[in-house]
């Protein structure tokens, strides 16, 4: 029985997650609770080892069902061995991209199928879904040029992939909101950081306070 | 369309999988056919990084779902880069363990499901399964002695699993018989090497002759 809020944030290259993730942490911190941020591999030397047989860039022969199933792998190592236990303790996790960048990115932009990819997730996450999905939604032409901007963070094989792949992982986005319109919430990512905060923390702020009263 | 004919051994450890394929691979060969033994990862760089995660002695905290979708995205990447290539080619692939060493080892031995694995592994072979299965059936006490009499192989994390687990492997296995009757053989495995071998072949050559005339 989990006592905590499994908060996850998805969206697109240079959407602004890591700004987002931040900003509500404190939000959250000054409200009273614990928060833990993370992402997958999350520090965890199983996921993190993982992690570097898929973003090595000499790994151009791999298969993208390889892909999707080690994304996976990564998400369960993660997922057991650090969030499960933190929600467990009542903390509100906040992740940096869960299953849903499966879905729209192995599922529908790589064409393996979103109901295929959402299969092997479900074995992955065993039923521990988000509460709430904040998704920052941003035209990829703008992401790409904030990315290229940003001369501290390496280029790696994903960034590759180009304008029209990445328009596909929006699309995929879509299908995700539909799907899951219970926990799925779309933030419009071209606003200012300060107003997409500000309209993130509301729907956080609610979920926390629901979900206290259902404790 | 694949011409070749696709050929999977399994069975527990010390049971004779590697005698019996390099038999099978030599009478083939002298029919004329074209054969590839190999065996996940099967010197495919990716499989082989994903393979290294997996057996690592020092990741005890693997939990058994990642193990088992590190095993699917291994054998994903040895079919997309190997096996498949070479059944388009008409070569007969003998593969060492396949699916069902999945199912009996992480399916039921680890409790995480019969079906919940086979559909993790339906998304990785994309129906790619074996025209034939061998299974060398053996009680596990009889193959953990030859293994230790064996000096030459050194003993891996799956080995310290005990007998209690490789009794459950076992049961596994009859379950995957159960369920695929059409495909899969079951051998005496401590009868001697020659009469295993001897039936063994029975079976692949029919099947060899069989698919010969469907092409």
């Amino acid at each position: 029985m989990r006592g905590g809020s499994f908060i996850t944030i998805e969206g697109g290259e240079g959407a602004g997650k890591t700004t987002l993730i931040q900003a509500l942490a404190v939000k959250a911190q000054q409200q009273g609770y614990e928060v833990m941020i993370t992402r997958e591999p999350g520090g965890i030397p199983i996921a993190e080892a993982i992690r570097t047989v898929i973003l090595q860039k000499e790994n151009t022969a791999m298969d993208a069902r390889t892909e999707a199933l080690l994304y996976a792998a990564a998400r369960r190592q993660h997922l057991a061995e650090k969030v499960m236990p933190a929600l467990n303790q009542g903390t509100v996790v906040i992740c940096d991209r869960f299953v849903d960048s499966s879905l729209a990115y192995q599922g529908h932009a790589r064409g393996l199928g979103f109901d295929a990819v959402w299969e092997i997730n479900r074995f992955a996450t065993e039923g521990c879904m988000p509460d709430l999905t904040l998704y920052l939604d941003l035209d990829p032409e703008i992401g790409l040029m904030r990315i290229e901007k940003n001369s501290d963070r390496e280029v790696n094989r994903l960034d590759l992939e180009g304008l029209a792949f990445h328009r596909l992982v929006r699309e995929g986005f879509k299908l995700v909101e539909e799907r899951f319109k219970e926990r799925f919430i779309t933030l419009d990512a071209s606003e200012s950081p300060d107003q997409v905060v500000e309209k993130a923390w509301q729907y956080l702020e609610h979920k926390l306070l629901t979900r206290k009263d259902e404790n």
